[in-house]
């Protein structure tokens, strides 16, 4: 094989691995395509081209790697390695010369929870990468207290400039700022606002794939048809890239309605993924967490092992799995395939799960959430959850062809083959808007 | 301004810097107009895509930062800094999708002086660059001598592979290996092989960029206009960015055929910087360089300050002028105003010079030939040069608003504009293919 000297090298990105163990099979597999992986995905972002950004949560069982979350407004750009942000930089300028081809306006649109440093050091770096992309980019918050720039200092030293967003006529902008395109990083759970309604200017991602009329399950069963093709392709079972799920009709959490449906659903999930730990042997008790189908942050989340675990819920588990951020009620739930996190990190072998980021279809970085309190089985994107960003490694490679297969350039590229499985099951979502 | 937070951040590439005085003005003022610069590149590569590839010698006189070779079957991707890889990986993704719609081989022919073990780290990593971005590459040679593949190890620890290119009909190949398109690495110096001619592949870059039909005046003609265009833009004399040249007829150096006019266009340059120079306060002595009109490597390159010196040139340096690469003859001479290079490096101020590296219109890394046994107005890319690359820094970014301008990260954004220029004008050149 002439290209044997080459198929070893490391690629892109490089990260930090929590692993430390052998490659597992699955990884072996993805490597070892390489170039068949990257036609295909070649030939599906013709077919339907890929959101502006996403991040997509991991999680790595060893017998199974597959994604658990998709996020179409990303935060968290602040937790990736900066060695990385030009690789963003780059992967931006390729995205927005195909969107805003003659103008140099950009208006970017948080979330309005501006007292949350965090997010706002996210929406600095965010910023910034556009602005490197070679645009002039402005923040126009949707806040309505908002009524003239408020700058605001970060811990890291740097600022971030909201500024009322102004609508004139089928426009929006700013005061002195008429952008040509408008980035959402505002995941819309309060649904589109009047500003936004019925614009010229192209709003990305559009604000139909916002949180008031995406469901997660929608999302779900796109990676269903994603993960079948794809396995196709390599001649694998679907299941070792595809979380199982199921979705109920309305919910009453609180008020106990439509309860036997969850439990017949839960029961019938755990029986199916036990069907399958059978088939591969995998001694492992099979859990299944349901989640709001809308939504982010992790408020509505739980994790049972069985139905019993469904109906001893206690009032505040109740109360918790029906509310969600800014006070919405939850009534839709997506049942999922719980997938064990058996990476760990340090010697004290906090769990560890890869958040992955691509701008475009361009895999950018990411990192992993690392905490020290939870199990393997439970969810690490919970509320007043307190993760460190351990964020992938610097991109720096040492091209080695001796180096082993499970070194750790290579292990991080079946990670970035899964994250845009799921990137694709976006674009096929946003393809329907 | 709202941006003031963002304008100072550093962008893509960081590099090391061989400077350390203050930022020069017209560093400056590119930094400053970054948005609409980029904005205008834009709208020129929408008109005139780039090129697959790219490097652009430059000179930084502190008053003067121009290109002063642009070679578009670049060599010494080895020299960039490993943490630059995925952006070229990214570049190349960005650039052969558009190329290579539905297949998946690519054949790369390098040039034929295959004992050159420091071209052939570049070509391992050129290749290694294709494969990453989700290509099967093999590596086809033009070598009339090559009869089976022959796999070179090389002083890194990697390897090449070289194949015997196969013509079937109107294709060519390798055996068992079909490509989609020829990437060229050779810059056909004696000229188009049959083996490339009248083929259906697209090759890119075309062989009629190779060096047996182009010619550096006709570059420089182009460059001569984009610079002038730039300049227009931001309102500044285009002789700040642009080296003025001219040239001759056939001229035979060993025979002195065609000195007259060489020295009579020698002078009148001169004379032309002088007043430049006059213009400006600046108290050097003009130089001029004389080059071979086609080639690369250096082979025909000489520096005179004076008409007197180009009378008194001895038999060597006339027989040297004659000569090129693979013994080809040179008759025809571009005639460039020698840049000054005030970059220095290291301890004993050795003269450094900047090679900034482009995939499709991405910068992606680039690093300086230092050598220090030369002036600054002598020739670096030279026969027999010993230099030293000293890589472009990693592109590890820190953020910090509070940085000064002349920071290491943001004085290289400079370097990558002019680049670009360069860049655009052989683009021009692609386009008249």
């Amino acid at each position: 094989m002439p290209n044997q000297h080459l198929a070893r090298w490391p690629t892109v990105p490089h990260l930090t691995t929590a692993l430390t163990g052998p490659l597992q099979k699955i990884e072996t597999l993805l490597l070892d395509e390489q170039s068949r992986i990257e036609a295909w995905f070649r030939a599906e972002w013709r077919k339907t081209p890929a959101p502006i950004y996403a991040s997509v949560d991991l999680r790595n069982a060893g017998f199974k790697l597959a994604p658990v979350d998709t996020n179409l407004f990303p935060a968290g750009f602040n937790n990736l390695n900066p060695a990385f942000l030009p690789l963003c930089v780059q992967a931006m300028q390729a995205k927005m010369e195909q969107i805003c081809v003659t103008a140099a306006n950009v208006l970017l649109i948080p979330e309005d929870h501006t007292r949350n440093l965090y997010y706002l050091e996210s929406l600095a770096t965010l910023a910034h990468i556009i602005h490197n992309a070679g645009y002039n980019v402005r923040i126009g918050s949707l806040r309505p207290d908002l009524e003239a720039p408020e700058t605001i200092e970060l811990p890291s030293g740097k600022a971030v400039t909201l500024e009322p967003v102004i609508r004139r006529g089928r426009r929006v902008g700013l005061e002195d700022f008429d952008p040509c395109v408008v980035v959402l990083n505002n995941d819309l759970i309060g649904g589109c606002p009047p500003q936004l309604q019925d614009i010229e200017q192209q709003v990305t991602p559009p604000p139909g794939l916002g949180w008031s009329s995406r469901l997660k399950s929608a999302h779900f069963s796109h990676y269903h048809e994603v993960a079948t093709q794809f396995a196709h392709l390599l001649g694998i079972d679907p299941w070792l890239i595809n979380p199982l799920f199921r979705n109920c009709g309305e919910l009453n959490f609180k008020k106990r309605e439509g309860e036997e449906c969850l439990v017949k659903n839960v029961g019938g999930l755990l029986e199916d993924i036990q069907r399958k730990y059978d088939e591969y042997g995998i001694d492992k008790p099979p859990f299944v967490v349901i989640k709001a189908d809308a939504g982010t942050y992790g408020m509505a989340v739980i994790s049972v092992t069985s139905v019993d675990e469904v109906r001893r819920l206690n009032r505040k588990q109740r109360t918790k799995m029906g509310s969600m951020k800014g006070g919405a009620s939850v009534s839709k739930f997506l049942l999922q395939e719980g997938v064990y996190t058996f990476e760990t990190w340090g010697e004290d072998e906090a769990v560890a799960e890869p958040v992955v980021y691509m701008i475009d279809h361009f895999v950018v970085g990411g990192f992993y959430r690392v905490h020290t309190g939870r199990a393997a089985h439970e969810n690490l994107n919970a509320p007043g959850m307190h993760f460190e960003p351990l964020a992938f490694a610097d991109s720096c490679i040492n091209p080695d062809a001796s180096q082993a297969p499970d070194a750790e350039p290579n292990r991080f590229y079946a990670y970035g083959v899964i994250a845009r499985l799921a990137l694709l099951a976006a674009a096929r979502e946003l393809a329907e808007h």
